[in-house]
């Protein structure tokens, strides 16, 4: 697995979230897959919780009034079994309608990769906030 | 078309427009490219008035004693006859002259590549402003 | 040298840095590499006081209960005798311990690029800064 093939996913898989296509973005994750970030009481697993998390993310940003990038940047890969695990940067910039773009949230993602049917999938995500440096 | 070919060309692209090279970033389109964005009220079209438009850019910049940077990121790559069709994120970051950098702006572009002699040449560029989302 | 290799490289580079890995920083240098920016009074010389240098902004950050993120972007790849010359955009974003994300700096960054045992290692870095466009 490539580098070069893990940033490919990656940018369709934001562009899935970031344009609203909640179950598609769902399908980007294996059926079990682990997700587990600090805005979440505890880890979501499987396609029909990732996809409910993504699908009131994209109805909160309506409500707001804003347009959304997820930017994954600085990725590490490492080769695993049947993967590879990937350390990125990924900032989050949010525009307002009318308004001057901000970054919202700077984090750390490492996602553990599989490849399925010749494909990408997230099989695990943990997501760490650089505002809250302990958790 | 691969995707780095395409993030190579993006690259060398931007350095020319940022650095103020007006012409030589002209000629990283088609003779005949189409270029739309939201703060033109039609389309230019053809080398000249991208050209024109830059060198515009440019010496807006220099009077305002700023330096901006675009970042093309998140960019996805679907082969096309000639060439490849790419969407990208891209956000333009300025900085004034002893001031503190902000991001001025962020877009979506949709680009038309196409191989000409070996290099890649923009042939159409459609920009959408995600600060107004519905154009 | 492929721009990928280069880029893969940055993304280590970065982590390093970013992470407080000061040593294991210092040797992503050759050991008499040069490393030149407008906010030192001369060029810094050798591991040692790369080393030295990233250990005083780790201690900084950690002082200001700050996390920075080194982004390298735009990379522009030349092939050079034994390793490769490369232009970076390079911003650094910081984020306080409950505040909000902020672009600290956007920098150019350009690097003499070196293969030794199969690794990539910067044997002359000079960075420029974007607020101080006359050095």
């Amino acid at each position: 697995m490539d580098a070069a093939a893990v940033e490919r996913f990656y940018a369709r898989h934001m562009h899935l979230l970031d344009g609203g296509a909640a179950t598609a973005w769902a399908r980007t994750f294996t059926a079990d897959a682990s997700f587990a970030s600090p805005s979440m009481t505890e880890p979501v697993r499987g396609r029909d919780g990732i996809e409910a998390g993504a699908r009131a993310a994209v109805a909160g940003r309506a409500a707001a009034g804003e347009v959304h990038r997820h930017w994954v940047t600085m990725t590490t890969v490492r080769p695993a079994a049947d993967g590879a695990e990937a350390v990125s940067y990924v900032e989050i910039l949010a525009t307002p309608r009318g308004g001057a773009p901000r970054i919202e949230l700077s984090c750390v993602m490492r996602d553990r990769l599989v490849r399925r049917d010749g494909e990408l999938l997230v099989a695990e995500r943990v997501v760490t906030r650089d505002d809250r440096p302990h958790g």
